[in-house]
This record gives structure tokens, C-alpha cells and sequence, in this order.
């Protein structure tokens, strides 16, 4: 059983509605908190979301600092997390630029220690989320939790942290051991579900209880290290195009509690 | 530059060869080594290879501990990796049989334990190969190096080693730490590249050359830690199945020579 208040849905569960659409839907349905990703923004987003009432547990995302010109566009992304109130920017950390991992780990490093003193004067806090070692081609060179937090650690700020995402994560046999050593550095924690067989590298993931995670023991560890913050549901499947809005909502409400 | 002696043709990259096919155009070619996989033999395979002059560095595969059944599938893949005159079996653990993956990987340690001693009185070595975490769900639940590693450690014993295919371990911050811990623990090294895009999670791999994985740096770490012995080529995507034959096998000892 999870606290229904812990829920934030993660915009791109839904990317296939407008912003102002998610923001309506979340609200009848009692859905308080969503995390939407930069893409779905306008000019109006922040008003709309704080006039429907809701709050807003991080902005997806930043990053992408081994690519030219990363430096002013998340900049403006520590600007659009302000002005949204989310206390979080996700970083998605980009790809090795060519074959060195350990050239494109210290891109990173650097990219973010540039970042920092600007996030921070903003009040936003900087979240690393390792993603999954088969997205390292595309979008992300920071693959572990391990790796993560080793990051994370080196900046000793209460700005940097890291993003649990069960999908990025359950398989890793250092699990237990690498959220055993993190209190104090999580700043957020992402669910949906693995499926077998998972059909897509990215567009695969299934929703809480369809797949092989063991979503109640992460969560255990993650609470054991003193996170209690919202737990955002993250589904990029374009297969929930397809569910109408209300039975989605309802849907994800139900697993959630249950989960 | 690589020894073109150490070149052996892992022959799932030409699975769309039979066995025959296959053995007559390596022999051609010059290159003096196979690995087959079990489904691709015959009766006839072990005389086929040794009159056609052909070594064969190892057999995939056995494994699969966490299916019902599993140990009387693993001797008979033990008694035809000696038939072959096969060195090594090579293990893919198997899959979760459901949420819990420390379950999953005590299953697989005990199913090592029961069939070792039957692989020592056949002078066959264990190859535990840890694949990609993206093929946790179907295929093994032992998704690390350093989890295969300290998997085979267990065992003491000259009879149990890893298999370090780059595709499934190129990604991993500990891969350089790992390599340096595993002396006389290597009993294999598969090479293929990454592609970007991945365009399949399990037949989208690409031959040396494509891809981003820095194959130099990790020959290097492995022959580091003492493994001076055949290097399979194993490419696992339909595409080559285009490619004439002859220009296929004049390709990869090409791109072998130059990683």
C-alpha cells in the first residue's frame, strides 16, 4: 500500500494530451502533484498548474552535457523549474560523444559542477538519473545507480541528488547496497513496470504490476534511506494512447495504492 | 592490431548457414576456429570439424537454471561440448522465474554447483556469461561481470570462469575495476559492437567497427588479467544474412585484424 498523496504523474505517461488537458484531468481525478517534461511547456504552463491547484515534483529534463551548446539550455531549464515551482530538474546526462566513457564521465562531471552554482541560486535542485546501460547510445552515460551517486557525492550540495527509476535500476545486483549508502541524496523516485517481453529500447515500459518489478522492496529500500517525497508514475508506452483518459487515470491510481 | 590466429567465428553470426556451410567456407577462409551453438549440431558436427581442420573454442550454450529441467539439458550440453572437444560451455544463466531476483541468482549458483562436477569428469569449463540488463527478463538474471565473477569465485575451482562479451558488459563504470580482479577467472571474450541506433534488444548488434564500443581498450584489460586465448566473433543480427559469403568472412577477419 502506497500513500495515494505520494502520487505525481509524470507527463510523459500522458505526452499524447496537451499540458492544459493533463493539468484538468490530474485534477478531477485528485491527482495533486505531475512532473511534466519541458517539450509539453508554453507560456502559460506554470499559472495553469498552480490556479488548478497542483504542485509540480520536478522538470524533465536537463542535461545532455557531452552535446554543444548544453551549458544556456540548461540554464534556461533551472529557469523553467523555478518558474514551475519544482523543486527538481531531472538530468538526463547525454551520450558519450564518441567511444571514451570515461572522456564523456568527466563531460558530465563538469557539466553539472558549471550548472550548480545557477541551480542553486535558483533553488532548484539537480537530480542525475542513471538511466538504463541500453540507452547509452542515445541519451545517457551515467548507467548505474553506483555511478549516480558517486556523482552526486562529489559535490557534497543539498542541490545535487539522484533520481531512483525502478526501470533504470531493478536489475542491478548492487541495488541494496548502493540505496543502503544514499540518505540524504535521492531527490526523487520514478515507477512503471519491466515487461516480458519488453518490445521497444524506450517506448517498452508497461505500468505498475504488468511486469518483473519488485516495486514494494525498492520502495522499501528507498524509504530506508529517508526519501518520502512524491513517487512520480513515468509510463512511455505509446500504447496508453489508447486507454481513455479517465480509466487511465483511474487505472494508475489503483495500481499505485496497491503497489 | 589483433592476432588473426585468435580469431574464432562464433556461429550464431552465421546461423543462416548450416553447419556444413559453415565449417567448408571458415576452413576456405583460413580461419581456424568455431564456436556452435547446440541447436545448429547434428550427430555428424564433431567429425565435420576435426576433418575439416577446425578448433572449436566453445559451445553455446548451456544454462538456464531457473527452468524446470535444467540439469539433465545442462549434462547433455556437457557431454556434446566434449564430443566437440569443446574447452568451454558457455552459460546463459536464465531469467527470474519471477519478481525476486536474489531467488534468481541462488537458483543459478546451486545449478552451477550440481553440474560442475559432472563438467570437471568431462574436462569441460563452465563459462558463466553475464548478459546485457536488458535481457534480464528472458534471458539471465546475472546481468554484471562482477556478479558473474564473484558467481564463479564461489567455486574455486579451474572448471568455473566467466565469458566477457563486450556487448554485454562495454557499458559498466566497474568494468575496468572488475577485469583487473580476474586473473585466471576469463574463459572466454566475444567481440561485435554497439550500434547507435540499437535498432533490436537482442538481434541489433553490429560488427566491430560500427559501433562505439572502444574494443582496443578492452582486449587490452583482458589480456591484462592473463586470457591470451581465442577471441569469438559473434555478431547476432539477421542483416548479415545479406552479406555474400565469402565477403562476410573476408569482412570480419579484416575489422578482427584491425581491432
Amino acid at each position: 500500500m502506497t500513500d495515494p498523496a505520494r502520487l505525481s504523474l509524470n507527463l510523459m505517461t500522458v505526452d499524447h494530451w496537451s499540458l492544459a488537458e493533463a493539468v484538468e484531468r490530474c485534477a478531477e481525478a485528485g491527482i495533486g502533484t505531475v512532473a511534466p517534461w519541458r517539450h509539453q511547456l508554453d507560456g502559460d504552463s506554470a499559472r495553469r498548474i498552480r490556479e488548478a491547484g497542483l504542485a509540480v515534483s520536478s522538470l524533465c529534463r536537463g542535461g545532455f552535457f557531452t552535446a554543444p551548446g548544453a551549458d544556456d539550455d540548461n540554464r534556461r531549464a533551472v529557469e523553467q523549474a523555478a518558474e514551475l515551482g519544482a523543486p527538481v530538474l531531472v538530468l538526463v546526462c547525454g551520450p558519450p560523444a564518441g567511444k571514451d566513457l570515461s572522456a564523456a564521465r568527466a563531460t558530465i562531471a563538469a557539466g553539472i559542477a558549471r550548472l550548480l552554482p545557477f541551480a542553486a541560486d535558483h533553488g532548484v535542485r539537480l537530480g542525475i538519473e542513471p538511466l538504463h546501460p541500453m540507452m547509452i547510445g542515445e541519451r545517457s552515460a551515467i548507467v548505474t545507480l553506483g555511478e549516480a551517486l558517486a556523482l552526486a557525492r562529489r559535490f557534497d550540495s543539498a542541490h545535487v541528488g539522484v533520481v531512483v527509476d525502478v526501470y533504470h535500476v531493478f536489475w542491478d545486483p548492487a541495488l541494496e547496497h548502493d540505496l543502503a549508502g544514499a540518505d540524504g541524496l535521492i531527490a526523487g523516485h520514478h515507477v512503471c513496470d519491466w515487461l516480458v517481453p519488453t518490445p521497444d529500447l524506450l517506448a517498452g515500459r508497461g505500468l505498475m504490476g504488468d511486469g518483473i518489478i519488485d516495486l514494494p522492496r525498492i520502495r522499501g529500500l528507498i524509504e530506508q534511506a529517508g526519501y518520502d517525497g512524491a513517487i512520480e508514475v513515468e509510463v512511455i508506452n505509446p500504447a496508453l494512447a489508447a486507454v481513455p483518459p479517465d480509466a487511465l487515470l483511474e487505472d494508475i491510481k489503483a495500481r499505485f495504492a496497491r503497489g
